[in-house]
């Protein structure tokens, strides 16, 4: 009964085995070996052309280095209020860019509001050197709460930051979950509606570290390889994470977990709303199930050895919390069972 | 044949199957495992004394991690001439530290000379502002050319770092080659000789990633996970790094690792020396090998499948280089094979 | 009929006079001549207790080195929506910080409410690394609409910084106009009500460019002259500085001039609210009146010559502006003469 | 007899009255007054070409800036070891590029050797990520040791810039002394030689606080406003700087005061060189004098009121100095007098 985080379970056991498979030999260090440049071209493949792509090893590496290649001086970036690298990186997009702002932009469900983005950027006039200047928009595709952007509404943000030359950064820490989620393609999901820059997290799904900034347009990446170097994030060892992500692709692996991870959420999505103990704050689109419930009743599942956790009321929620009520997150991931949630069924409908 | 370097080689057997012994089930995130628990005391264990241990991803961060524990406005560290921290790092410990200089330090045979450091910190008086001032003293063990401090020396630099006041940075890239070249304990190398905090690289000896900062003293730690997660080096799955260590220590692994790799060093060394075409450059400590030939041989052999890398002549190397002649490194690891070092003897002493 | 800003009016004669007068002859540099100490004396004395004072060259300066004095990693600073550090600097406190962030903080006319202070303090928890750590807060005084916080005011913010370990720093760049208004002084106004930190501002008040950063406890300040050199913000020829702030203080002419502003801003603000063309959007404390008028109107009277700059809409300002209507700000300073205030009366009122 | 610096002297009367002539009055802030403009458009009256004038506080903030401006990641500048970016800047060129590195390269008489030059930058090959990237070259003119470059010898160090596609800074603190000590125009001692930025001063030239990036191409100015802005150095009342370069310029004040100053160093070194009790380190070519005494001597002058500074012997200084001898430096300015030299003659030879 995990349902603390994607990143409590392990890897799956065809990442493990590649690991082991290629821990024998020898091979060019510093991500120009054989297998690193075949991972290269099934990420090209996958995405339907030529991308750039960059290992890195945590999700906020992905994106902070994301947020230094679109760096300006006095720059800002647009992203959702809930946004991790907003709440949860310690300032490392900050840090990284050598104190860029991340300006939170706000939308329902998790989402950046379009017409909000507009404004948030037309608070920033091109010369006016005392505001700073615009640098670039990020969103969170599955977001922070568990939905998921449609096509059109990647669509429409990338259409603002485009008016305004602005480059369209996506952190897909659980990219495959949403992208199983609309049913498409990861060129669909991304360059086709205007995103420009991917943070693609394979560990959330199964991996042990396989984190990825993936340029979709090469021209852009020239300065990159020197501004990951210069973060500390340039792996010597890259093929430990070229063979997790060649174990990923192989077969839809990383597809099959995340339809998995989402089908559970659904279940348990569907075990909670029957319950009249607790009400789902809103629909979850991935893997990621949010719930009002008594704070009693949060505590005896504690203690009775289920694992969630309270969450901070997003500013984008809508409903009612009472005053003895919290809001729990829960989090399904490829190593979910149906016994977890069938237990945490009996949990809490006992008879 | 291939003497490239020790990131070279793949992982070894035991640290691959520990990681898939870890891979199954559900464990907390961000270093709060049982797992990444105990493999902190191991590390206290280890130093015969309480440490903090943070793990990162690879030895830049480390370094650089050090670096911004001990920074200071207007910071200079003092490291030498050929650091790797000055060398290779393409300023990340700058960049870490927002714009603290390295500050380069000769001594023979790659090791700071401690009337050198002195003089370098004296001329950073105490409260004249233009200068900047002192912060750190870095010495890397083994050294970046095969060489290795001994304890006296260490006690030497610590001393001096001391009566300035500053912290003393062990990279320790090749720890563990230089504890088996010394026969002594890490206790002896480090803290009884004044070290204060220790790069504890893994990758070189046989690990796929396990790097880590290595605080003697606790009570400086406090504001390291704060530094650690702003520069995006604390790992979600962090048991992954914990598995590689667990094994790595076990049974003494990692001292046999290093014994083997510095052994294969000695062979190779006397198969360079034996040969009238090529001369050391100079008697190798641990399981990096230097060598002066003739260009045109280097073409030859790597022509014929040796794979080792030229080398920019060090500032401390005194020795003649002719013009048609070149510096070679060759490195040996865990993964070299008698077979590696007796093919290399064949292809440059053919009958 | 100048209303653009106070820092479009020039210097006071008398400080003209002494920048002549100190103009001859040799003295030390870099901030250790007679005149660099008499004036810090000087501030001491004012202060009623021992002060370190640092000349720096703007306003934005002397915000963003206390912000660097008070820096931590993941480090968050707390000030009001519609503070300038975070509206017209251009980054330059995150800059000055590598990364450090503004956490805006509502509340009512421009003043931080204690409350949604302590509320915001409390998102980041001790020792939960993701979200960072708080480090300082900050309050502009007089504030960026023309408000002034009361003693208790500031006395109730204090303590919510105080009980969170938490340095309290003034903004003060109309230091000397909320001085006036409140009829007190500077250390009922700063150090007995919790504030460690001033940034204190003559420039706008008659000076040419005269700021200094007060650190109100002396043992707090050892880092200072060595983040202030790192920022390029040590002047050679402090003197000028110095020679500056010497006439200010001299007779309390600082505190005439600030007088003479805020009358005029209270001329200024019957003339309009008698007018029943415009309304005061709230009223000033200080040299800075809002006024709310039709835009046309704005249009005729500064195309009549008229100069004063339309104004976003603060967050905290609850009143009502109409859509052809316009919130504009108008700045009175030590130069403004009744004569201007007769001529815009005039223009508004033509009969 | 002061001659300890020439940012010890005040400012000369003209540029004092200048300051007193544009006190009154209003004028538009943050550098877009008619006065602002009419000196940047004599700014490029001088260099014979439009350019792009940024006014900033300090010397050391116009090389930061310079530098920010030049920045890439894992960027390295080259200038000469006795560089004041590098010795006397606490580090600010390094914290205003978030951490690029100065690379020290030697040269005779405080100059660049181009050769050694060449050298230090095909030590960091194009693409190699490890060693980090070239980003600039920067020569002081005159030089730290009171040398100046001749044309030809800027042409040889340009040419190296640009044929490595780097920009070519000029630190131009002394930029009058050494223009007038070559006897030629601004253009021809920058962009007609590969200059590409100047480091423009006033201050130790008879100004207060007068100093400017001037960039020689404005195409590539775009950014620095942003920059500038960020890193606190746009001045409210720029005014105040642009009155004092209008002084400056006008009737080639600046010209004339560099005269002087460079004459008495000719004069004070006459001395000196008279004297059997000291002898001049090397040819003075600016205004400041070098002499090599013994350092009983230094304190009998010294004692004796006389003000000059011990200097560390500069590396590329090849004559001897006994264990009992100073290396000392004087200074001279607009302000010295004949009678400051006559004085100094006599205590040094009182008969």
């Amino acid at each position: 009964m995990i349902f603390s985080s994607d990143n409590w379970s392990g890897a799956h056991p065809k990442v493990a085995e590649s690991l082991v498979r290629h821990a024998d030999g020898f091979a060019p260090a510093y991500g120009s070996s054989d297998l690193d440049r075949s991972v290269n071209d099934t990420f090209s493949r996958i995405f339907e052309r030529e991308v750039t792509v960059f290992f890195v090893g945590t999700g906020t590496a992905a994106n902070s280095l994301a947020m230094a290649a679109s760096n300006r001086p006095g720059g800002v970036a647009f992203c959702h209020t809930e946004a991790h690298m907003i709440v949860d990186e310690c300032g490392a997009p900050e840090y990284f860019t050598g104190g860029a702002r991340l300006c939170p932009v706000e939308g329902a469900l998790g989402k950046i509001d379009p017409s909000a983005l507009s404004a948030a950027i037309a608070r920033y006039p091109a010369e006016f050197v005392h505001h700073g200047q615009p640098m670039a928009v990020s969103i969170t595709q599955a977001t922070e709460i568990g939905t998921v952007y449609s096509l059109d509404e990647i669509e429409a943000v990338g259409k603002v930051a485009r008016s305004n030359g602005l480059p369209l950064h996506m952190d897909g820490a659980r990219f495959a979950n949403a992208l199983v989620a609309l049913g498409t393609t990861p060129a669909e999901m991304t360059w086709k509606r205007g995103v420009d820059l991917v943070s693609f997290g394979g560990t959330k799904n199964g991996c042990w570290c396989a984190e990825a900034l993936v340029v979709l347009d090469p021209g852009k990446a020239a300065d990159i390889p020197f501004l990951r170097k210069r973060a500390a994030q340039l792996f010597s060892k890259s093929r430990f994470i070229s063979a997790q992500f060649e174990a990923y692709f192989e077969g839809d692996l990383w597809l099959d977990m995340a339809r998995h991870s989402n089908a559970m959420a659904q279940s348990l999505s569907a075990v909670l709303s029957s319950s009249n103990r607790m009400r789902l704050a809103w629909k979850p689109d991935a893997n990621e199930v949010f719930a009002v419930m008594p704070t009693a009743l949060m505590d005896d599942l504690t203690g009775k050895g289920a694992r969630f956790y309270p969450w901070a009321r997003p500013a984008s929620f809508e409903g009612a919390i009472g005053d003895d009520e919290t809001l729990c997150r829960f989090v399904t991931s490829f190593a979910t069972a149906e016994n977890d949630i069938e237990a945490f069924r009996r949990l809490l409908m006992p008879i």
